[in-house]
């Protein structure tokens, strides 16, 4: 096969596969792209997969996970289960990701075996660990909020009483944080005790808070943006627009593309700090950088980097129908080292979504409505069990009137969620 | 479920599904859509079915078959044997086709089941039987070329006679034929020896040519359209853009999407005979409709009708890419009676050409080739083995200079073919 090295294992673990059929490939020496982890990510790999003749190979959580209800090779097992993992592993070309979650040492024994892995586990775990990317970021020059690693209430007490205001504060744990899963707010010196659960775990020396937390300042923003760059083992590198992205308590729940009022200027500089970190961290695959915007009277728009990751995102999922090349061919693309696709909008705006779970699990009906109501309008759904405020889909709006499909994509998400019915 | 019917068997034949696992469903009450027949038709239906969160089900020829490699669920057995048919259609809330061969003693015990079909037999029939076809459409109006039905060399002959001019006639057998398959030029009435094997054929009653076979006068046309509409149980109707194809040996070369030069009211006229058809004939689903234009010295130009086919079809691959709502979606759609998308052009201009197999079966390093030339343009491989002169995938660009969309999609279906290395 031209151009994609096989695992190159001297050993296949476990004798034969563990149990794992490899999953039979397309012909025409064509790869398999194993991902671990089967949540929506890597679900939506499937379709630019199919057009393109690659093979997926998903390693689930479950049997009827997102991902393995629409793959037909999805073996299940733990992400940190070291055996299932390397079997898993040695049936594929490349290896990639669907979420950070996956340990240094099942990281470090799929390298040991040879296998071909993107990210390399030396830029993840810049999006694995807050602490190891806010001194990274340091380094290479990106402005990020002021940040301490603190092990104390006395230790927070102290950044806090740096800043102006010195309160609140933001506290995260370095590692396992997702849709605002980890992050705690501290709005006063005499609120301190709400910490007392996670400073008590910084004590225990084997456990995922022996680093610490991560303390920073509170930045009152204007506005999020979000910028996402794919790059490829051999550094060709590609940027999508800027977009601006609207959180609900932590987690995405808009994202307009391109950002509205953002300057030529400011956008190429900001799409130079994704290029630049992806660079400088090693990035291959899609990363996606999190900024905020803050205005200060008089000293114009400064982007403090708020967070990475190393995977298609959330803030990416208008790109499958508003882009020529949507985040999840290009991060196939890139992590096979073939070359990038065109990252261009096919129109001028369009507008994401996220669809949340009602608190009844039938969604065909309300389906049906929306797909009535709106012909145009491009419905993602996940497979997943509706729960309610679950992150169950998105809708994707594009074309000339921003506000036009602003209002689009909100009725079709707030039907769907059961939040109106009419 | 809402809106779905379930299989509605009374019973359930062969005791359970006859060895044949249900599919999985995504929760929220989704629907199962069961394909028979696994070529690319099926597999480019598998996109969208995961967006949409339809799970489908795909009664494939073999393991290896085009859709089998990418839908999880997909039993493997002839479409026309009765028993495991019936077993694959209960596990099913709709059934749809990858092609026209299901016999129609299949498709009657499948409705006598209670298996909602689309297209219904009904229907589908004008798809299958060419004789049927031109009979009906001489009944509701549409032009056709001059036909006649024939048993015998001297039926043909005396068929010629009637033309102007006499010769050449083109012969074609009123099923199964596809791609130029069932289709012989006959140059002059010296040449009637070369259909006494297809006469000989007429004579078994039993046997598939038993109807004798269609006879049509050579239309020396302009260039060939087709049109697309797609409609619903419900009556719903929607068309895409009529689009000029080219043929080369009777199978699709190219497609340019909308067809170049065509004036708003012949757009009109042809949209027009499309929806008729789809309405008369009671097609639910996409049909695709082809047809010659020819011009008249003095008598400006006119459309006869040349084929029907009721599936997704190769003069809509451009869809996928070039339009709001695929074909494959929109089939899906109205297969299960949900409201139909907007099959509005994404683009001014849409240029498709199908990718056949070159004389090596190694393809990868070609498309490293073809991404790395052109990053705008979408590729779409079939997972079919490489045989020289097979179809094998397809290639579109979408954009506002036809010319330039005609020259990278040529290039690269002719690098993929190995026609040309640079």
């Amino acid at each position: 096969m031209s151009g994609v090295s096989g695992s190159g294992l001297g050993e296949v673990p476990l004798g034969g596969f563990g149990g794992f059929a490899a999953p039979p490939r397309a012909p025409g020496g064509f790869p398999v792209v194993g991902i671990i982890g089967g949540g929506q990510l890597a679900r939506m790999c499937q379709p630019p997969a199919i057009n393109l003749s690659l093979t997926l190979s998903v390693l689930a959580e479950a049997p009827d996970a997102s991902a393995a209800l629409v793959v037909p090779s999805a073996p299940v097992s733990g992400h940190d289960d070291l055996q299932r993992v390397r079997a898993f592993a040695a049936a594929c070309d490349v290896v990639t990701f669907d979420h950070e979650h996956v340990p240094a040492h099942v990281l470090a024994a799929l390298e040991a075996d040879g296998v071909p892995l993107h990210p390399r586990p030396e830029a993840l775990v810049y999006a694995q660990d807050k602490l190891a990317m806010r001194r990274r970021l340091g380094e290479i020059g990106v402005a990020c909020p002021r940040w301490a690693q603190v092990r104390t209430a006395g230790e927070l007490a102290e950044f806090a009483a740096g800043g102006t205001p010195s309160w609140p504060v933001i506290v995260k744990t370095t590692r396992g944080g997702y849709d605002g899963k980890g992050v705690r707010v501290v709005d006063a010196a005499d609120s301190l005790d709400g910490l007392a659960d996670w400073f008590a775990l910084v004590e225990d020396p084997q456990g995922p808070f022996r680093d610490g937390l991560l303390a920073e300042e509170f930045v009152p923003f204007d506005r999020e943006l979000a910028v996402l760059v794919a790059r490829s083992p051999s550094g060709q590198a590609a940027a999508w627009p800027v977009v601006e992205t609207e959180q609900r308590d932590g987690v995405c729940a808009r994202v307009i593309a391109p950002a509205p009022g953002l300057s030529a200027g400011d956008c190429a500089q900001l799409t130079e700090i994704g290029l630049r970190i992806a660079g400088a961290l090693g990035v291959t695959g899609v990363l996606a950088v999190e900024m905020f915007a803050v205005t200060a009277p008089g000293s114009g728009t400064t982007y403090l980097v708020n967070e990475l990751a190393m995977r298609p995102h959330n803030s990416g999922h208008w790109s499958i129908d508003g882009s020529v090349t949507s985040q999840f061919e290009q991060h196939l693309r890139a992590v096979l080292d073939l070359p990038l696709g065109d990252p261009r909008p096919r129109a001028p705006w369009s507008v994401m979504v996220n669809v949340f779970g009602a608190d009844h699990d039938e969604l065909y009906s309300a389906y049906r409505h929306v797909m009535a109501a709106d012909p145009g309008l491009k419905i993602h759904l996940y497979g997943k069990g509706v729960r309610s405020g679950r992150k169950i889909g998105h809708v994707t709006a594009c074309g000339s009137d921003v506000d036009a499909l602003r209002e689009r994509t909100a009725h079709a998400a707030d039907y769907l969620a059961g939040v109106i019915d009419e």
